[in-house]
Parts: C-alpha cells; sequence; structure tokens
C-alpha cells in the first residue's frame, strides 16, 4: 500500500477518513492490479482496509501488505469465510457503518457504490467529492512511477521497430496490429493502454480510426498509435510510417507534423501553461497551411490511465509542474486522402521538459 | 442506426425522445465503433442525431446513415465547421436547448454527461432513466447478433487451438498470452472481449489472475480465459489445459468441473430462473466435496459488453428468455495449489439453451 499518499490525501482534504472506490485509483494506492469491486477505507492514525470481492481475497492477501484485507460478497464463501478473519455482506452498509460518528470523510464520488454511500450518510456524516484531489496527487510521478513509465514506452518502442522490420505492402491493417501487439506482450506487457491503431491511407484521416482488412500500399502513411501496459502504467506513442518511398506531399506533411511537435516540447517546461504548450504546436502547423487540418487537442496526461490530467489544449490556463508526464501529438487529417500524427511522452523536470521517447520522430523502414 | 430499436425505447418508455450517452450503449444503436463521446438523440417522429466530438465527424459521417451528424468541440475546427452543415460549441447546453419544450426524456443516467443535462432541465423538463430499459433491450439479441457473437467466439477458440500446438513446459505465462492474442487479431478480431488470463499452477487459484513471468511446469493446470471482440460484439470462453500429463487429481477436479458445466447447461432454458442455472452447478460440485472451492457466480450475460444483464448467481430469481446469451462458468480453487475453470457461451432458444462452444470443455494437447 501507498499508505504515505493516502495521508497526504486526507490532510490535504482535512477528513478524518478517505473512502476509495474507483479501480484506477484504488490501484493508485495498492498497485494490486485490476482491482475491479475493491475498496479502500483509510482513516487517520488508525491505517488502511481493502475490501475486495470474496474471488479476490487471496490475491489481495496475498499481494498487498499493509491494509487489513476484508472479502466482501453477496452470498455465502465457505472456503474464504474459513481463512479471512471476517466477511461482509453488505459493502454499502459495512462503509456507512464504519464512518458513522465522523465529522468529514473524502469519497471519490465517481462510481455507483460511492453515490450510494453518500446518499445514506447525507445530513449525518459530513462528506466530499475527493475525487479532484485524487488526480492532483496521481497527477505529479514520483520518480519510480517515471521509471516505470519509461520501461512502458522503451517496451512500445521496441514492439513498433520489430514489427517495422517485417511491414510489406498487401499486409492488412489488422495483421500489423497482431504482429504490434504480440511484440509488446512477448516484451513483457501487462496489457495494452488502450486499443491499437494501424490506419493506413484515406483510414489515417479519421483520427480514431480502426484497424480494417485494407491492405497498405507501397508509399502512403499508415498510422501507428499504440501503448503498453508495465506495471500498471501506460505508455502511449505515435509514429506515422510507410513501406517503400512515399511521395513529396506525404514527405512534407510528415516533416511539418514532426516539426509542430518538436516546437511543442521545445515550448514545455515548469511554470508554462498547457494551452501555450498547445499554441506552439498549432501555431506551427498554421504557418505551414495545415492549421486547419488539425482537429484535435495537442496532448493528455497518462499514467496509470492513458487519458488522466493535465489536458494540453487551447483555453488551458493550467500551469505545468516538474513531475507532470503528458503527450504532445499533434496531427493533420486530409479527409479522402491520408493522415499524420505523431505522438511524443514528455516529463516536465525542474528546468524544462524531457522527452521521454527514444526513437526518432520520423522512422525510415 | 438502429432507429427500430430506438423507436421500440422511446415507445416502451412512453417518452418524446430518448438521449443516449453511454458509448457502449450508442455502439448498440448506431455500430459506429469506439463512439467515445458520442450522444444519440432520438425524438419520436422527428428521427435521430448523431453529436460526434469534432475529429470523429468524417469518421462517423462515412459509416453511419439514417442520422444527421453533428459534430461539436470546444475550441475551433475549421476543416470541420467548413463541411459540417452545424457545428456545436457545448453538447450540454444544445441537449437542453433541445429538449426544451418536452414533456418527457428518457436519458441513460449513467455518465457525466447525461447528469449535467439532467441538472439543467429539473424541473422544467420531465426525464427518466433510460439506463435499465436499455440493458433489457441489449439482453435479448436478434439472430445477426448471435451470429456475430458466434463468428466471435470461433476466433477465440482458433486462436486457442494454434496456441496450443505451440505451449511446451518452460513458457512463460505472458508469453501464451501473446501467442493467443497475436491468434485472435491474425483471424480478424476487432479488439479482445477483456485482459486475458494465462494462470499456471498456484497462479489458477486466482479467478482474477493477471499472466506472470511464471513458467509453466509439465502437468500442471494452466487456466486460458480469452475473448475476442468482432463486429463489436464479445466472446468470452475459459478452458483449463496442460502441458503433458496431469496427475490424477487435477484431472478429477477438472472432470467435475466441466460435468458442473454441463448440469448448468441442460437445466438453461426458457421460463428457468438465473438462480436455477447456478444451483445446478453449485449443487454438483458440492456432491463432488468441492462446494466451497466454488467462489464466485457462475455466469453473467455477454453483448457489446463482456459483463451486462442477466446475472446467474444465487438469488437472482429473473426468468431466462429465448435471445439471452450469457456464459456457465463453474470454477474451482485451491489457494496455494491450483485452479480449474471452464466457461461456455449459452444461446436460450425456444425449447432449451445452444451451447454455442464448437470445441469440448475438456482439451487435450
Amino acid at each position: 500500500m501507498r499508505l504515505a499518499r493516502l495521508r497526504e490525501l486526507a490532510e490535504s482534504l482535512d477528513t478524518d477518513a478517505v473512502v476509495i472506490t474507483s479501480a484506477m485509483n484504488v490501484f493508485y494506492y495498492t498497485k494490486l492490479p485490476r482491482p475491479y469491486g475493491s475498496v479502500i477505507l483509510y482513516r487517520r492514525g488508525d491505517g488502511a482496509t481493502l475490501y475486495v470481492p470474496g474471488l479476490d481475497y487471496w490475491r489481495a492477501k496475498d499481494s498487498v501488505s499493509d491494509a487489513e484485507i476484508i472479502p466482501y460478497s453477496r452470498y455465502g464463501l465457505e472456503a474464504v469465510e474459513e481463512e479471512a478473519p471476517r466477511v461482509v455482506r453488505s459493502l454499502t452498509e459495512e462503509l456507512v457503518k464504519q464512518v458513522e460518528g465522523l465529522k468529514l470523510v473524502g469519497i471519490d464520488a465517481v462510481t455507483p457504490l460511492a453515490n450510494q454511500v453518500i446518499k445514506k450518510i447525507e445530513g449525518r456524516v459530513g462528506y466530499l467529492d475527493a475525487s479532484k484531489a485524487i488526480l492532483e496527487q496521481r497527477k505529479i510521478k514520483a520518480p519510480d512511477e517515471v521509471a516505470t513509465m519509461e520501461e512502458a514506452l522503451r517496451i512500445t518502442e521496441e514492439a513498433l521497430k520489430h514489427a517495422m522490420s517485417q511491414l510489406e505492402p498487401g499486409m492488412q491493417e489488422y495483421e500489423f496490429a497482431a504482429i504490434l501487439e504480440e511484440g509488446m506482450r512477448a516484451r513483457g506487457a501487462d496489457w495494452y493502454a488502450f486499443e491499437t491503431i494501424v490506419a493506413a491511407g484515406p483510414n489515417g484521416a479519421y483520427p480514431h480510426a480502426v484497424p480494417t482488412a485494407r491492405e497498405i500500399v507501397a508509399g502512403e502513411p499508415v498510422i501507428v498509435d499504440m501503448g503498453a501496459i508495465y506495471g500498471g502504467y501506460c505508455a502511449d506513442m505515435t509514429r506515422t510510417i510507410y513501406v517503400g518511398k512515399p511521395p513529396r506531399e506525404v514527405r512534407e506533411v510528415v516533416e511539418a507534423v514532426a516539426k509542430a511537435a518538436e516546437e511543442a516540447e521545445d515550448v514545455a517546461g515548469p511554470g508554462v501553461t498547457a494551452e501555450e504548450v498547445d499554441r506552439a504546436a498549432r501555431e506551427y502547423l498554421r504557418r505551414a497551411g495545415l492549421g486547419k487540418y488539425f482537429i484535435h487537442s495537442t496532448g493528455h496526461g497518462v499514467g496509470v490511465e492513458v487519458h488522466e490530467p493535465p489536458r494540453i489544449a487551447p483555453g488551458v490556463k493550467e500551469e505545468l509542474r516538474p513531475g507532470m508526464v503528458f503527450t504532445i501529438e499533434p496531427g493533420v487529417y486530409l479527409h479522402g486522402r491520408f493522415g499524420v500524427r505523431i505522438e511524443d511522452m514528455v516529463l516536465v523536470t525542474e528546468s524544462g521538459a524531457k522527452v521521454l521517447n527514444r526513437i526518432p520522430k520520423i522512422l525510415e523502414q
């Protein structure tokens, strides 16, 4: 358990206790993978209890220390009941009982369970929504989190390099996706941060394209947007590649998008606002006559979720701080023709920003 | 668009309009893959509008017919604005404006957006939560949906058979997962229905195990829980396999679990309750002396989501109806030793139930 972070959270909210109900948040504090249905109750001065679905009792017990593990289940679980010191029938009622009498409780009010608990304590126990404060905490990555994310990105990059050596004209988009994903798994990925995009030619003009049976044609640009999860942390990377030589126009757009990403990366740093970073990429593309084809924001935070704060977008006045990790991913989408996107991951440091990617923005086969 | 289903929904709720905000529901009615952030407004007698994030405008426009497609974005999108007949700046305000003056609106009140809209119309426009009615509709699969799910299951089964031919002692759990996933993709899977489980020996005693670097040992049971998404519909299948010959005790448990699944499948049919199906599996394992090690419910509905109603669990009095598709997946978990789970997909027919799986419950290498 990351007890220090729970304590920090309760202190920053000035609550007697915090109740954490969303799986991503529970993972963040416990490091228990895929803790679906699990809930943390942390009481200041009294430590943490982790409630888990009965079927996850041993998995939690064998891997989470520094917390009391209590299974809950709507029906009897003999084998679990024999070993667990206590079993809970209704998690909602248990949580209500546990916070009864406290002055103020923080709850991440983003799940049906949290809302049920809130309904039952309303008017008797003070509460506040802790979800924003948790995202604030998650936003600043500690060195060990950055190292894990770098490893996730290494796996992603190596898988792309390996796959590119196998790419040839006539390969279908989803076949190439299969090679990319197998490559991430084989290098130790726990799972995928999101649904891999392989979008060739006109499919690349859809930012959220889905891999199809389309056969990749020599010279056309192929957008590859992929990411491994490693140690529970996400990578997110895009490159626009091609088999053989692309036409001059494609190459020019690829170079403009790479340059736009570079401009944004150069601007990023502590004290700079998110919109300033966005503007750097946007202005570069505008000057290159491509501005109107950049139809999404420049980036987003990455961590235990592939999309989390901060947003790097127009109008976002938030100042960047050391420890933030986010993407820079300008793109150009020419409907009916082709698309180009290049995406790096960037860490804000004390003095500027560090691009976490090691492979070049423009890859030659 | 599946306009007939939207009409059916509005009629069953007796509302003037329905607003659909969850991605899974939007996919169900539009067949647009991954419609994150998209919203349907359907007005009785006046057809459907699909609001999409600006970056998804062309993807929606090129693939969804029978609906007006309107992009929305918090900031300007020149290239989209040039082509779209209308662009919306605030989706919440737009939806409020559109339902203003109606008597009763159904909304799937499961997303932050839906809750924002509800807050703004409260007291002025009548509304009701449509999410349960939508799940009721989704619960009964039409023949084309069943056919798509059977294809998803075929892909899953073929990928497992192919991977088993490559399995050998010393292979790591996550390496085997890589082969399984690559096999599903290469056979046309859009994506994976959930995070593949490969859990060998003692890891198999955790129902929600995560693949690790553990090397698979000859004779130990390996739980493989996997599923492809095809055409937007999920498959979900588990087999317990082994490299070489398992010890007698393992084989006995595998046979008992297979028999428990068979008993539940024999009981399933129209008019039978979910708890009766659950009980058939549970009672069989109890008689075999393994009941207390079956620590989860027997099954769950499958469709556009891998877990949807109905639950096949103790205490669920819901009667099964033709068109329902759900899993039957009894398991036995011996902490510190090994686990066994076998999972089929079952379709309720007019006269009984059809197991959709074609490969045997017990697979020999």
